[in-house]
C-alpha cells in the first residue's frame, strides 16, 4: 500500500478550494456555449465586474482601483515600470529591499540598465527593513519605493504602514508586493496607505492565470500592455474571464475566513515548529516571530543540503519546499537568506514547511514522526560521505 | 417565443469547442485536488509541455521555440519590445504597417516616445502592404519589421513570406501578428520564414488567458516579464496551466481540421456574401478577395451608421461585429478602413459578418432574410431623420 502523503508545500502555490473550482466550472460551462456569444459576452462582463468587486473587498479598495493581470510577476512589473515612467519628469531613482521577489528585483535591475538609479535597502537578521534606512535613502529624485508586504520564503511581514508613511512624507509613491500575504493575513490598502499593491490568485487558493494590481485613485501609472484598451486602458488584452472568476471567488472566501483561517493555521504551524525543535538538534528557525505569516515555517537544518532534505522528505511522503519559493531555478543559494546574514553553509540546509487550508492535525503528527527520522538518516549519510 | 439567434460575431472571440472544454474541465478537476500538490505539479508540467508541442505543431515550429503568454497583446508587446531592445546596438528603427492591431501600433508609438524611429507602411485599397514599399523603407539602422499575417477586421492576408524575405536580405528581424489568422488558415513558420509570430487561443476556439509567442531558435529577444524564470527565462510568471491546456487542445483541433475547416466556412461565407450583394443595393465589400481569411466578410452599408446597424441586427437576432475587432473602444472610425482609403462617411457603415465552426446553413438563410430587411428599415429611418 502506498503511504499517505502530507503536503507542506503551500508557498509556491495553493490548491483550488472547492467553491473556487465550482465557480470556475460554471464559467467554463457558459464559455462553452457557442450559440450565444453576444449574451455570453454580457454575462462574462458582469462576472468580471463581480470578481473585481470581490477582489477590491479583500483589500478594502474601490473596484475601480483594481485592474486584473495575468500573474503576480506582471502586476509587479507593471507597478515598477508604470510608476517609474509616469514620474520620469520628477526623477529616476527607486528604492527596493534586498529580499524582494525576482519579479521586483529583476525589473529594478532592468530599469537600472536603462539609466535609473536603484537603492537596495538591507534587512536585519529577521528579514525586516528598517524605517530609518528608508528615510535615509530617500532623495529629491526618488519616484518610487517598492517593498514587499511579506516574504513568502521566510515569512517575515514588513512594517509597510510605517514605510509608506515615510515615503509619502517626501511625496514618493509606494508599491508593495502583497502576493505572498493576500489570503493569509487581512489586508487594507487604506490602513496601509500604499499607492499600489500586487496580489495573485494562485497564492490564496485561486487559479493560476489571474492576478491584480491595485492602484490608488488619482495615482498616475503608465500601462505595461497597450492595445484594445481593456481594464479602463490600464491593461489591454482579452480578459482571462474564467481565471478571474476563480480569483473573485477565492478573494471572497479569504475575506470571509480571515482572520480565523490564519489563527487555525498559525496553531498548526506552531505545533509543527515546537515539535520539530524538540525532536531535531541544531535547527535554526528563520524570519521574524513577532511579525510573521501565520502559515509559514522556515528553518535551516544544519549539516544537510536543502535539496537532499526536500528529496528525502518527498520519498517519505512529505511535500516540502526548498528555501526559495516561486523560483523555478531554485537550486542557487537563497538571496533572501544571504541578505539576512546567513552564510552559504547555513543557507544550504534551508527548508520551508508551510501549512494550508487543507492541512490536518494528522498531517502534523505524520510530519513530526517522519521529518526527524529523515533528518537523522541524512545527517548520518552526509557525515559519512564528508569524512 | 424568443426568436432563435444567429451568430456572426466570430472576429472578437471564438467560442470554446466541446473538446477544448473537456480538456479544461479535466485540468480543473485535477487542479482542484488539494491532497497531491507535488504530484499534481508534475502532471501540470507534463500537460504544459504537451500543450507546447500541440501549439508548435499548429505552426510547424519546435516546441522549444514556443513560449506561452497571457494574451495576444502580451505576445505582440513582448515581440516588439524584446526584439528592439535585443538589437539596440545595431539601431533603433522599426517598421510596421498602417493596419496593425493597437497592441502593435501603440507599442511602436511608445517606443517612438522613448527615442526609436518608426516607419508606418501604407496599404492599398485592399489592405495589402506592398513589398516594394518595405524594401524602400529599410535602413541600415532598422532592427525589426512587424506586419500582421492577416487583418481580423477586413480579412486581408498579407504577403508575409515575400515581406520576411525582403527584411532578411538586409539582416532585419521579422515579426508577424498571426492572432487573427491562426486556426483559420494553415500556418508554417518555416515556409513563412518569420523570426517571431504571435497567436492567441481565444481566436481559434480556445480559452481566454492563453497565447503564445514563437521565436525562432537562435533569435535574440529580451524578456518582457522577468522573475521566477519560467518559460526558459523568456516569460516569468506562474503558468496559467488550465488555459494553456485548452490552448493546446484547440491547436490540435485546428491542425487536424485545417484546411477543411476553412473550405467549409469559406463556402458559407461566400453564400452569405453573394446573397447579401444580390439583395442589398449600395453595398461595398472590403478587403482582398484573392488573399483572404475564409471566414471573414467585411462590408460597408451606405447610408447607415455602423452602430445602428449592429444594434438593429442584434434586436433582430443577428449578432454581428462593428468594423473594428478586438477593440473595446470601437466607436471611433476604423483606422484600418481609413488606411485603405475609405472616407469617414464610407467607413461609418462598416459591418463584419464572420462565420465560425458552429455556423449552420440555417443561420445563413436567416441572415439573408433578416439583414436586407433591417438595412431597408434603417435606411428609411436615416433618410427621414437626416432631411
Amino acid at each position: 500500500m502506498r503511504p499517505q502523503r502530507a503536503n507542506f508545500d503551500y508557498t509556491a502555490s495553493t490548491p483550488l478550494l472547492p467553491e473556487v473550482k465550482a465557480a470556475m466550472a460554471e464559467a467554463l460551462e457558459e464559455a462553452g456555449n457557442p450559440s450565444s456569444i453576444h449574451e455570453a459576452g454580457r454575462r462574462a462582463k458582469e462576472r468580471l465586474e463581480r470578481a473585481r468587486t470581490q477582489v477590491a473587498a479583500l483589500i478594502n479598495a474601490k473596484p475601480d482601483e483594481v485592474s486584473f493581470t495575468s500573474c503576480g510577476t506582471e502586476s509587479n512589473t507593471w507597478a515598477l515600470r508604470g510608476l517609474v515612467s509616469a514620474n520620469r519628469r520628477k526623477g529616476n531613482h527607486l528604492i527596493i529591499s534586498a529580499i524582494e521577489h525576482p519579479s521586483v528585483s529583476l525589473v529594478a535591475r532592468r530599469l537600472e540598465l536603462d539609466g535609473a538609479r536603484v537603492t537596495i535597502l538591507p534587512v536585519d537578521q529577521e528579514g525586516r527593513v528598517s524605517p530609518s534606512d528608508l528615510k535615509a535613502a530617500l532623495k529629491p529624485e526618488t519616484v518610487l519605493v517598492s517593498i514587499m508586504l511579506a516574504n513568502g520564503e521566510v515569512g517575515t511581514i514588513e512594517p509597510i504602514q510605517e514605510l509608506a508613511a515615510i515615503a509619502h512624507e517626501q511625496g514618493v509613491a509606494f508599491h508593495t508586493d502583497a502576493v505572498a500575504a493576500a489570503g493569509h493575513v487581512p489586508l487594507d490598502v487604506k490602513a496601509l496607505g500604499v499607492d499600489a499593491l500586487s496580489v495573485a490568485a494562485n497564492q490564496f487558493y485561486g487559479p493560476q492565470g489571474a492576478a491584480a494590481l491595485f492602484v490608488r485613485e488619482g495615482v498616475r501609472i503608465l500601462p505595461l500592455l497597450e492595445g484594445g484598451g481593456q481594464e479602463r486602458g490600464g491593461r489591454s488584452g482579452t480578459e482571462a474571464t474564467m481565471a478571474i472568476v476563480g480569483m473573485g471567488a477565492a478573494a471572497e472566501l479569504s475575506r470571509r475566513d480571515l482572520p480565523g483561517r490564519g489563527e487555525r493555521l498559525g496553531a498548526l504551524r506552531d505545533r509543527l515548529r515546537d515539535g520539530l525543535t524538540a525532536r531535531i538538534e541544531h535547527l535554526r528557525l528563520n524570519g521574524s516571530w513577532s511579525s510573521r505569516l501565520p502559515h509559514n515555517l522556515h528553518m535551516c537544518v544544519e549539516g544537510v543540503p536543502s535539496e537532499s532534505l526536500v528529496l528525502g522528505l518527498d520519498q517519505a511522503g512529505i511535500a516540502a519546499g526548498l528555501g526559495s519559493a516561486c523560483n523555478s531555478k531554485a537550486m542557487r543559494p537563497s538571496q533572501v537568506l544571504k541578505a539576512m546574514g546567513l552564510t552559504d553553509e547555513q543557507a544550504a540546509g534551508a527548508l520551508v514547511l508551510a501549512v494550508g487550508v487543507p492541512t490536518t492535525d494528522e498531517e502534523i503528527d505524520r510530519a513530526l514522526e517522519v521529518i526527524p527520522a529523515v533528518v537523522q538518516r541524512l545527517r548520518r549519510v552526509t557525515a559519512l560521505t564528508s569524512r
